[in-house]
């Protein structure tokens, strides 16, 4: 059997990004559309999915495998869950079709602390792509949104991991809570007051206490306005680090936009970490290593 | 020179109370109002407090004297704040006339951590109150609220504080972030709940990773819509009391709304501690205080 062409799609809650492979997992084309799932009316993303990929179809034997939360309650189908640890094989085991031998979609990921379930759509299939592109098969692999995933990666299994709202705290306390009124969210990063946030979160005062700094040093004119996003990013992202307890002998693989990557970096390189970074690059390896039959013996 | 009554007046952000005190303190009458500060215009507090209270003002000799927001930048007239440590005396010492003779507002207290300030308005003459009620003068004195403050007395002087926004995490996450999709806030407090968030908050993994089980227990059915509310309250309140470190042999005053304080009062008894508790009484008392002379030797 020859391959044909991959039709790789993450499928996320707001946004919608495609990429056309070929048999070696090379990109072809991308195209990126604000369709994430929240605008998909039930019973219509099979009408969005022929607007979008009908072109990238039409030849004789392309398949299509979708990640993200097209595969939860509110998405296209529901997947299943496969439980950590999980790595290729086990994730490739849960692969759902959606039309047989056309469209397929990936399984999440479940993990349970003290009896708290804990889940992630998508962020499996960058994990799995991440480990193709670095050849690592044990590390700490973080994903940077607005669900955070810290993922402990041990012989090529996902052992275990664990989600944190940063994304989402930082953006309801700098809009809707009383730091609002002096954050300026447009302002580009501040690299020595999100460094000076940083610092702060080590204080072990948690962030409910350490999150009311930016209040007051703005009350006080000791960081001007301009500054205060990137401290309060840094409160939130050290508070993070603080609780995963991450040193510089860890081997650590970011996976996401560079602007947020990018702080991430930031924060590890203070307590000596030499992280590794990745962008979309890991969601089409992974969709390819888990679509590629070349991959099955792994 | 026989003392007068006193208006004694706690105007805060989004509420104003007063008591119409007698020379000894009691309270004969008590009236609150929806006129916070923010809902007063600039230059328009000295009719507001005409409306509301020239009646209790009009005998000859009565006094009046004011804390909380009222005394901010924001407010009627700004107050200064006291540094910490500071006591009755200290206090006493800042309060600023308004009207001279007539009308007169307590000032705040600042301390600062590691380059960052922290303030209160209004919650030291709350301290300064509890302390004539409970004749203590050692102990943490917690006030729940929007911004929490525990303050550390020791010898009858506040000599430091902290604010925590648990109060106003709890708002912004209840109705801004992806929590607010399943938790139901107005169901009533739920005991058991509550207290396994108190037990979670436990774990080390901080808030960011602890609030996100409020959702996953709700999408795995393993807690009832009623209940998580209350978890995610005993999640905050826990690590809160986490970063305190109180444990049974800290003499420990909760004054705020009994619908708070009786929070934080099964979570500190969850780790053996007593707590006494007061409520608006702890205010009257610390203008008392403030105002007569018999105190004026402390």
């Amino acid at each position: 059997m020859t391959l044909g062409h991959l039709v790789a799609v993450d499928w996320g809650t707001s946004s919608l990004r495609g990429a056309l492979l070929d048999a070696d997992g090379r990109v072809l084309e991308e195209q990126s559309h604000p369709r994430g799932i929240l605008s998909v009316k039930p019973g219509g993303f099979t009408a969005v999915f022929e607007t979008l990929f009908a072109d990238w179809m039409r030849p004789h034997g392309t398949r299509c495998l979708i990640s993200g939360m097209a595969g939860s309650k509110q998405g296209w189908v529901e997947a299943p869950y496969c439980p950590c640890p999980a790595g290729l094989a086990e994730v490739r085991g849960k692969v759902l079709e959606i039309e047989p031998g056309r469209i397929s979609i990936a399984p999440g990921l479940s993990d349970s602390h003290d009896g708290v379930p804990d889940v992630m759509r998508g962020e499996e299939v960058q994990i799995i792509g991440a480990m193709a592109l670095t050849r690592l098969r044990d590390g700490l692999f973080v994903l940077p949104g607005t669900h955070n995933k810290w993922a402990r990666v041990k012989n090529g299994m996902v052992t275990g991991f664990r989600t944190f709202m940063t994304g989402e705290f930082y953006a309801v306390l700098s809009q809707h809570s009383i730091l609002a009124r002096t954050l300026d969210t447009s302002a580009p990063l501040d690299e020595a007051a999100f460094l000076q946030g940083v610092t702060q979160s080590e204080n072990g005062q948690g962030l409910l206490h350490n999150a009311f700094g930016a209040r007051t040093l703005a009350l006080f004119d000791r960081m001007p306005a301009r500054e205060l996003a990137s401290y309060l990013s840094g409160i939130l992202i050290g508070e993070e680090l603080r609780t995963q307890s991450v040193h510089s002998a860890v081997e650590v693989v970011l996976i996401g936009a560079p602007a947020l990557t990018q702080r991430y970096q930031l924060a590890l390189q203070a307590v000596g970490n030499q992280a590794r970074t990745l962008g979309a690059e890991a969601t089409w390896a992974g969709l390819h290593a888990l679509h590629s039959p070349s991959h099955r013996q792994s």
